[in-house]
């Protein structure tokens, strides 16, 4: 098994429970999560040594973020304590035609996007992990945080760590012309980085690659094999989703490695949270890596994780590799007892 | 925008969470409705100024009703405080092939269904409004109730304010014979109203019209024209509701002005809470109307507010013009954030 | 052990949740309760036969109430179903200063108020019970009640069971001038009954008795043997009262029976849920007559059950024999384990 | 109406509310149930008088126990109090492809697998009784149990009731060669029934018997006539169980009886509680079968009632008659009020 | 009755329910309060006319806070929207020993400390209003809060309204040197103030007065009278307040005006959640002013309603005039019914 | 800081909210806890490397249990998984003068009971560890875990580690004759242990010690010093308890230490949660030790732990070494903002 880190930002989800809005209820359930979060315990369930780089307050709510992360079997050796302030969001629950609202707090401020330079002690970590991953989330706040990716990624690579990156682009963060803010952080990325999960839409659109095909999948096929070429990365892996109006989704998960594609079946299911599945998948490749899994083995593999993060509380996988291995091969079972 | 008042009863809605009986559960939420609130309600949440006609009891029941309506923005200058009794129901959800189930309490003694003639000051009212809403509903309590309605009519009219009528027959209302007992009643609010809400079954079986159409959309495009020229009523409009076994309903509203029809597209949509929808409706018919939209496109928002409704907690819709344009032109849409 | 009815109204009992007001929460839990089931209820959990004399809705209201009373193994054979209305009260827990507060619904409406001529089998009853239980509320409420009560009363009486009346002056029942009114149904009450409680203040204010005693527990000993005198009454029992600053009450207990006086020792202790202690008083009276207890065992059971019962949720006392007994004699304890 | 008791082990189930983990959350609700108490209370639902015949613990578990099958109208005579262990099971909800998960606990210590022999009144039960109801489950626990299934088989026989026996054939519980030892006491429990439950399946595994055909249905119309004829067996009905992708089940129900099969349509229904449908489809055979209903009227009966006891909290069946006929026969409706 | 503006920030108040810590729990509480939402609530609840200046943001959270102060029936004419962030603070109850805890979120961030200057129509407010209330905690945020609370008393003064100003210093918000920081805008606020709360620390630690006595009620005896003849104040008044190891508080109010002082009787009562009485205290004591009670009657209300709202869930005070009357004069009641 | 192992039995809290019987409620609260959990982490909550010595069941709860205690920061190292079962109690909270009732459930089957010989890694345990803490509860159980301990201790002081023992007798666990049966494996711990909580009820009862004098204080004073010097025992602490009427209980710790006692002041304060607070107790001991305190500094911050701990929800302690000493130093304060 690895010991592999995951670094970003830490938030409080506030969800409404039920399908009531904020200005109809009276109570909140809470928990911590975030990318970083999510795919370090993923990768803990799976029986990896996941560990978060982070930053949390040194009040009250940093000590809830601490205990619940702790929860979740995740090493938090690499994990510092400053500040006062941590992200939020609010969720209040879809319905059908309705859909589910976030409503961000606190975020700018946070302990984590005010981080001091040279916190997170670099070449300890470096030293200890075989690889990293990012996220375009964290790429997305600011500079202060930005330097801290450079030099994780700097140390890791200088130490034959292999560096994960999720493209993940959020328009919100980036504002207006953010396409064009973003590319010049994203292709200081994509240089670094041994394991991508993008699509075409973001080979498209934030490194403005250009298509004669018009259909996602072949635009997919033509593009992917550019972006590998060019920036000279190991794999390649995303996901392509329909969402049907019976409160079902489809994922097909496709991944790109040694010039080939392997693609996973169209799996269709309900959903019951869809935030977090896309850090099941990436975790579901990183395991099939780290495994030996045949590519096509890896890509079923990992679109059944992220399948079975839509069927749980909260945004953090929490199933097993076991559990993935069921949901792979299983046709719709009775209750087991 | 327009200031319109409903008149209605409200009524203390004790729902059994989840989907436990009455007998399995100990716990109840409660909300307070009834067409006046919802109708309202919807109203204010479009831009409008609604103001609910109405008695309360003056004990702690009536207090709490009063906060929850003050809660929603209505206006509640018109609303008196009298007896001490309000109208209850108990709703236990249904799941799938077993109904809702909803058993009344205290609604003949209720403050609203006993309150004192005279006890609205329907001159101050006439001179502010410039539309009140009615419904089938209240028409079936009792003469005094009924008096209440005659006299708002008539001073509204008196000033130029525009009446608005919902059908809304409910058969276990009227009792046997119902619909016999019940026509001198309608007849006499459509031959004042000017926006009625109604289908071909209320011509039929409330009002006694005749057809050789057999199909309900042959029967509604006779019979429709033919109320709207007897009783000299400006607007009618109204849906048609089918209902599928996965728990999702079909809706399709139709508006008849100026001699012609217009359709919304069938929606097709899951459901959750379908108490309150058809107030919805109305509310989306009279906003575009006092908004000057097209009929297309009124009758296309009072479907998606319907829509909506469905999938909103409580009787009392709760969307805003924008979510509603959202929904009207959206298609199916992952996660905002 | 024996068989002794208890004739009362259920009611539904909303309580909100923690200290809440009726216009903060949006939640009830609800009970059901009564004099009538407190009582059965006490006596079964002390072993005997307790079976309720009642009329309950047939709807999933009164379905519910009797799953309810069902679930406390009360016989509920001598309980008819008929009407749709159920009595109903809210009530909204007090903190220190801040009194609770309880309002009413429905009440006078309810299926037992309403409940028709011969309605109970009588006879059948009154072949196979020891004694019957009746309380001034039942009294309080119409003639059609009253006449249940005299047709109870004497058909018990023929078949030499014994009557059980407990005063429980209620004066928001009975209004203005509710003494006077009340008298003669109390004094035929009193004349028939073998066991009753009472105090010295319904002495006076109820029967119209003078003293020229002015301190509570010297009118008690003047006017209690009386009273017992005057309508030959075997067993006369109540408690006197008083409330501290800090939610604790002192409770003391008073028995007389052959011409003389017992006394509990003064409890004092914190209150949880007040309402129902004086039910229970009454049942551990009645268990201790049936037992053959002394006098002075008897006082201070019923006076301890009646201290227990203000530390259990809901108005219906729970606790068995062995948890009296260990109440009787125990000092506080730390936690058994 | 018919008097039926019922022979089973109740549990504790302890569930996790909505989709959380048991390592997630921090809250249960909990139930009491089993085959014995969810036939014996759709029985009593049902209009018969239902009698559970088990063993209890004698601490507050049991009593807890107790309270719950009391609420539920079932007749208790035959229960009784020994030992203090009372079996559990946590049930943690599954979501579209994520399986339910049941974890048991306690099972092999609980009072009733270790209840002394000669424990229940069996000659006073078989007296009182028209049938009683046995299940595989109970079959499977240990020596003890099946010599009390024994002496209430023989002597309920002895009598004239009638046997009633679920196959409910659960791997886990007889473990590795489970049909090759689970064989002979099964055989002995078809040769003294007269209304069995099982299908083509339970005819190849548990009895061994062989077939050519390859289809279930086919399979099941040549098996189950023999196994009528082999074991004498007046009647023997089941299900079909479809599962599909949507959260749906379709059921089809059989019945084989006087030497002709009766079949159901096939229904297909959304599903929240699967748990207790088997029990609630033998009471609707019982049912059937006490009412005088045609084999085709049963069929439907029982399968329809299976179908509600999908749409119901907790395991045990809710529906009367009155909601299973109208489930029969209705088309999905609108929310009646 | 008069019409009263309060400005003060709202917050969004998250509690742990029960007495968790924020690590242990997943839950939380939410209500929206604040110095003038209190102020404006409590006189609301008196009959007056409360009004509630403040900025809340233009997103969910902001709809969240209007719904709900819009619950209490204050008038929110003068409340603008613009921004997205509220400020907020986690509330853990302590018990016994262990003190309650608060962590602020998100609060110079937010909506109301950062509004565009002259956000607030103060002309067209001025011009309504009777008078305004203002706190310390408001004048401690920054001067952009300062600014408008300038323009505000200027306006208010210019058009003839009184000045209410509760000294309410917290140190946390001024920080290092806070009262030195905090002297020159309080003796701003106190030069044009009619109405002021406060006690002799605030004159010794705010304004720098000194005194040889050493008691409180000297000092306060000694300073109140020079800090009203210096500023020209008509009325101060204010609270002492002691703490006992049981859990309740004492507290007895003063009240100076005309040369002279009133004390209230001391009140000990169990306390419930402390939050919020001061604001129930002033806005008694702006009530007896307005009422033309005696000063006697002024400070024994004033005082009677700060005891009740520490009764009351939330910061806001509940009570109404006839609570309050009813608190002053009744012994402890059993409860009412 | 010291790293500091505690052996012990984990069991699972289900508790009833609120005051509630297990037979009035539907819902549970669990938590996991046991005097090893407890004190691994009260320990590292004070700064220390808490490590948990004992076995889980490897199936959903005991992924639940793992989950919980990971939350704790506790170190998990030496932890194994083995069995399906583990130690359950229900817990009924008592009000006033009801007590609290444990039931326990499925105790002797659990995984620690039964854990195979020689699962624990003791060597690597002993030389990782300063000191290891046993108590009287495990010593308890069986052979198969006095062997454990028997192991644990040999090897642990063969490392030059230290013992701690905690002698917390109880009776039930015991039973017949237990003071008798216990007395062995007692001496054998005490001659072995270096710090021993106990107090002169443990000399008497089970070490049958003897002694003239008949107040607790003179006796603790007599034999203390007889038991440390016959065992050799460098270190004996424990506590008196006294419990009062209205909820509240005074706790007085003292500590023999090189010939001389210090004794706490006897703190006074409410109850929340009385269990797990001798836990605190100990783990202020070994904390004070470790720290180098005086005695008395020791023994006052040991004291005022257990005092915290018994204001905390749950069974383990949650309080940092900042807030005990707040509660050793502070007198009460009003909340903290």
């Amino acid at each position: 098994m690895a010991k592999i880190a995951a670094f970003g930002e830490v938030m409080m989800r506030l969800q409404v429970p039920g399908y009531d809005l904020l200005s109809q209820s009276n109570t909140l359930h809470y928990t911590f999560s975030g990318t970083g979060v999510n795919v370090a315990s993923a990768l803990t369930r799976l029986g990896h040594d996941g560990c978060l780089v982070t930053t949390l307050p040194e009040n009250p709510i940093g000590d809830a973020a601490m205990s619940f992360i702790q929860k979740l079997g995740i090493d938090l050796s690499f994990t510092v304590r400053e500040g006062n302030a941590l992200g939020m969001y609010f969720l209040e629950n879809g319905f059908g035609p309705r859909p589910s609202r976030v409503t961000y707090s606190n975020r700018l401020e946070s302990s984590f996007n005010t981080a001091s330079p040279g916190i997170y002690d670099v070449e300890a970590l470096a030293s200890t992990i075989d690889a990293i991953h990012f996220c375009g989330i964290a790429l997305a706040m600011n500079d202060t945080v930005r330097q801290h990716i450079t030099s994780l990624v700097e140390a890791v690579k200088a130490k034959g760590g292999r560096i994960i990156f999720d493209c993940n682009y959020r328009p919100s963060l980036w504002g207006e012309n953010g396409y064009k803010k973003a590319r010049p952080y994203y292709e200081h990325m994509l240089t670094h980085a041994d394991i991508v999960m993008m699509n075409e839409k973001d080979a498209m659109l934030i490194l403005g690659m250009q298509t004669d095909e018009t259909q996602p999948h072949e635009q997919l096929q033509e593009l992917i094999p550019r972006v590998a070429h060019h920036y000279n990365i190991s794999l390649i892996a995303g996901t392509h989703r329909s969402i049907h109006t019976n409160n079902t989704h489809t994922l097909q998960g496709y991944l790109f490695k040694e010039q080939s594609f392997a693609f996973s079946q169209p799996l269709t299911f309900s959903v019951y949270d869809r935030i977090g599945a896309g850090d099941a998948f990436v975790s579901g490749i990183v395991h099939g890596e780290y495994q030996g899994f045949s590519p096509e083995k890896t890509i079923m593999f990992a679109t059944a994780a992220a399948m079975l993060a839509h069927t749980v509380t909260g945004d953090t996988p929490m199933s097993s590799e076991h559990d993935i291995f069921q949901a792979m091969t299983a046709s719709l079972n009775d209750v087991e007892r």
